[in-house]
């Protein structure tokens, strides 16, 4: 079968199981779930060893140490994985939940329930626990999917998948509700971007240049897990030592996140104080400032004079673009244009000020005297997570449960015409 | 300016307004749609000549006098206009509604808030009157907009464009929040769909050239207003009068719109009985009938056997397609296969088959004894209607002003970091 050919049968099998999996009840999903956990720890070393072959391929082509240690499998991380799975089967299943009910003076009653979206494909470069969260997230709530995952981790994806189809066919779910595309032609980004007839959503997570082909090819609604250009506003009645926390806090405990701030803008009456203490935090944390002229002429020259290019640049390092601003009002309009509207923060003790703030950021998450490092699924207490959405449409920041849901409109009667 | 330049200069002004916009109170913005109706009707001279001049062209292009009649406005057509604004203005607006609120053991107060979505474009191949129902709806909700209305109507459109910015701004909201595109040529859709950087949102209304043109080309999310193949099921267990007369409500009182059905399944234990009754009231309304072998073996040969292809057909036209089934399942089956999930209704008296019935079909709506002509938002009780979305993201069904929103995340600390 050419490449075409294997994804349009992946398109038909996954459309064809949606509606066998959707109506079923959490109690038939759930089951499945645990049996899918069960049987992941049961072809433990089967996983074990197709991952074995990834890592050392990886190691051939001499992937960096942090992206096998990404790579790699262990029995303790089959176990998390397990876990992740029972823990997902544990949470409440929003589907047949009703969103609103009311009655029409004809007697017609609407109810606005929730229901499965039907064919999700989820579409990432990172490890391989990512093949588990998104299946079994996907399952929950009665979705098929269709995984494309990273080629350097094709054998380890392809041997958990295989368990959890094993799993699932176990206890009565349809084993064509998760499959995996076993192809690690780049090409097939594209066929599934463009298969609009089999698949209603595409969840793509990686770099650049994988958003912008889905982008570019894509006929089905996309929810992008992109960019995080996070910025944090120090404002004139700011709290400065909780200014400082919050920024270290955001900047440097996983620099490498989307939710990580990128920038902080400081405004101008609280700069002389507030801007020698942000430099000496983060020194003591290795992060290196680019800074504009006025930063740079109370910090010195040891700050590097930030270029255009800084104020749009995801780091995602130990570096920090700092700025001065005049007034509130410049400090939402830089955020407006250079940043992602992923989540962004003010730190001040003045709450009008807050609110303002707080209304006029047209970001997925905006912060009051708090670290951006909170836009995360498991910090909301959603209790899982398949990506932060940084679109605005259907789901935007932390998707969950809920967001892997739609809705229609079930109407009863008893005869209306409308005339 | 060129085409490419123009449409760019379009984003660019929206984009500006749109944070404009976004937060100002329901009383300003209410205050700005009953300028908008003030306007028009100040400007009728103007729209009307507009009109006329549009209406000349199109009578020397000899369309059609139904094209003609949905073209024409007149002082009547500009009231009824006028007094759509204003019962925009009299709903409730649905922006910094709270969705959902909560507290995190740490203390962060969440909460969930709806907001407009930005920017919207609407691009249409309608009467006039949707320049300014569309226009309204996105102003209501806070969306800049921009509009692009069929080239027949284009004088009438910038005329009650013009109108509605010049009251927009009048009461201070920004002019730009309203724009309409001036250019006839095609290759503006292109140019819109691609324009991700300026536009959150496009709904395109209209045949399946445009809606193919924006699905291809769109690098942002799409909402369609598309086909509408609805379907009746019989059942076995149905009221047969009650059937007759939805199935007569649903075709024949306004075959040419969405929610009319295509086709009528009729399960093989009623069909004996049924399926005279339902020729004799096609009959006398004009319906030409399509059957399959037994609809014809009952009903003579002045039935046309259906084919294939009729079973897809949306006909938009006094053309019903007839089906007997064994059961229930089939009925389902041949609805998921062959529908356009837009709304499917079961007339049966047994509440667990409808129940089922209603559980299974994946359509926007789904009915069990009444037509499938309530699927508007008028019907809904929304107040007003953008369009029935047949897509499954976001919005399905009726798109009122609700459906024009998205939400924020809106998080309250004191001094919360991650750690």
């Amino acid at each position: 079968m050419d490449l075409a050919a294997a994804i349009l049968d992946h398109g038909r099998r996954a459309r064809a199981a949606a509606p066998a999996l959707a109506p079923l009840s959490t109690a038939q999903k759930n089951a499945g779930l645990l049996a899918m956990a069960d049987a992941l720890l049961a072809d433990r070393a089967a996983v074990l060893e197709a991952n074995a072959a990834d890592v050392e391929d990886a190691r051939t082509r001499e992937l960096s140490g942090a992206m096998l240690d990404r790579l790699r499998l262990d029995e303790a991380r089959l176990g998390v994985m397990a876990e992740g799975i029972r823990a997902v089967a544990a949470l409440d299943d929003p589907v047949g939940g009703s969103l609103r009910e009311w009655t029409r003076p004809n007697g017609l009653k609407i109810n606005k329930v929730r229901v499965p979206i039907g064919v999700v494909g989820i579409i990432y470069e990172s490890r391989p626990n990512v093949t588990s969260d998104a299946a079994v997230l996907c399952t929950k709530t009665g979705n098929a999917t269709i995984l494309r995952g990273g080629s350097e981790a094709l054998r380890s994806n392809l041997a958990i998948a295989g368990a959890l189809r094993a799993g699932a066919a176990a206890t009565g779910l349809p084993a064509d509700c998760i499959q995996l595309i076993g192809q690690a032609d780049r090409e097939a980004v594209r066929l599934l971007a463009e298969m609009d007839r089999y698949i209603d959503l595409i969840v793509p997570r990686g770099g650049t240049a994988l958003i912008e082909t889905v982008v570019r090819h894509a006929r089905m609604p996309v929810i992008k897990h992109y960019h995080g250009l996070c910025i944090l506003y120090v404002d004139r009645a700011a709290d400065l030592a909780m200014a400082v926390d919050i920024a270290v806090d955001a900047k440097c405990r996983r620099p490498g996140v989307c939710n990580a701030i990128e920038t902080v803008l400081v405004h101008r009456a609280v700069a002389p104080e507030f801007l020698g203490r942000l430099a000496e935090a983060m020194e003591a944390q290795g992060v290196g400032l680019r800074g504009d002229a006025e930063v740079r002429a109370r910090l010195g020259e040891g700050v590097i004079l930030a270029t255009e290019a800084d104020w749009s640049t995801e780091f995602l390092d130990l570096k920090l673009a700092v700025k001065v601003v005049g007034d509130l009002d410049e400090a939402v309009a830089h955020i407006e244009h250079y940043g992602s509207h992923h989540s962004d923060s003010i730190v001040t003790a003045d709450p009008a000020r807050a609110e303002r703030f707080l209304h006029e950021v047209d970001s997925a998450t905006v912060y009051w005297n708090a670290s951006t490092r909170f836009t995360d699924g498991g910090e909301f207490g959603f209790g899982a997570e398949i990506g932060i959405s940084t679109d605005k449409l259907h789901a935007r920041g932390p998707m969950a449960l809920e967001e892997l849901t739609t809705y229609k409109y079930v109407i009863r009667g008893t005869g209306q015409v409308r005339g």
